[in-house]
């Protein structure tokens, strides 16, 4: 089961907080010096994504269980502060954009793959082309933690899991 | 119609970008002082935001039109070193924070009070509650065009306008 007291996001939130909370947090992005976000994308390397692993039947409960716990990570001010920074500083660093390239790479494949996985046992039907699923699913958490900056409630995550595709009971 | 030529778009791209492009583009956000972030506040603070205005039947196509504007203008670099350097700093300033909720409120009430016209009309039937309605329509061309930083197509529009709620024919 998939909680916020999972290990697996213990060990990567820590990874990465201790890179970036003393940069981004105490003084600001305005603060960050080149070395230090080259430092930063450094430790986001070896942090091991902890979302859509181990998809399995019954898909929709998987899923709707795996945009919670990220919804969860993205209530965190310290993840709103490194995701932000991630999208911004990755529009004028490189090692930054090739973090941000790679972690949207991993999310879009997982997420494609669990879905045909689903569609296979017959659990689900996709609407629309497999590498829209990570935007429609997890856009909406993102907007609404990064510029709404509110808490995603369960009939947004609920509207998320529908807007992936049409979902039939196994 | 609203397309990218649309002098409203000119208008306020031009008025963020003057105070923003030299700031962000030239040296990213570890050159910016809290002095120009104030700046770019205010600038931001004149600009009307050209989204979601002027909703009229048959709706479903004046949605599809206003999410295509928007996403051919998450496509531009500047709007996106703009758009991504609001959510970061908005977390540790609180002049960008009020400008971040400023715009994140018209958008969502804009969206929302077209989409009650539209149910009023008959066109529309929500899935959820109205306040979801922007991070479903917005959030995935947002996701796409930071995160995943490629272009929102005609397919992955049409699912924003899906996620939205059930359209009817007018």
């Amino acid at each position: 089961v998939t909680t916020e007291a999972d290990p697996r996001f213990q060990r990567s939130r820590e990874a990465i907080v201790n890179a970036a909370r003393e940069l981004l947090l105490a003084h600001g992005p305005a603060a960050v010096t080149h070395n230090q976000i080259a430092e930063l994308a450094e430790a986001m390397a070896t942090v091991r994504l902890p979302f859509f692993d181990g998809a399995a039947s019954p898909y929709r409960g998987w899923l709707t269980r795996e945009l919670t716990a990220l919804a969860r990570q993205l209530d965190q001010h310290d993840v709103r502060a490194v995701t932000t920074t991630l999208s911004s500083t990755a529009l004028w660093d490189t090692a930054m954009d090739a973090r941000r390239a790679g972690f949207a790479e991993i999310l879009s494949q997982r997420l494609s793959a669990a879905l045909a996985q689903a569609e296979k046992q017959g659990e689900f039907s996709p609407r629309t082309d497999a590498a829209n699923a990570a935007a429609l699913a997890i856009g909406p958490l993102y907007y609404r933690a990064t510029i709404e900056r509110a808490v995603a409630d369960a009939s947004l995550i609920e509207q998320c899991v529908v807007a992936a595709g049409t979902w039939h009971s196994p």
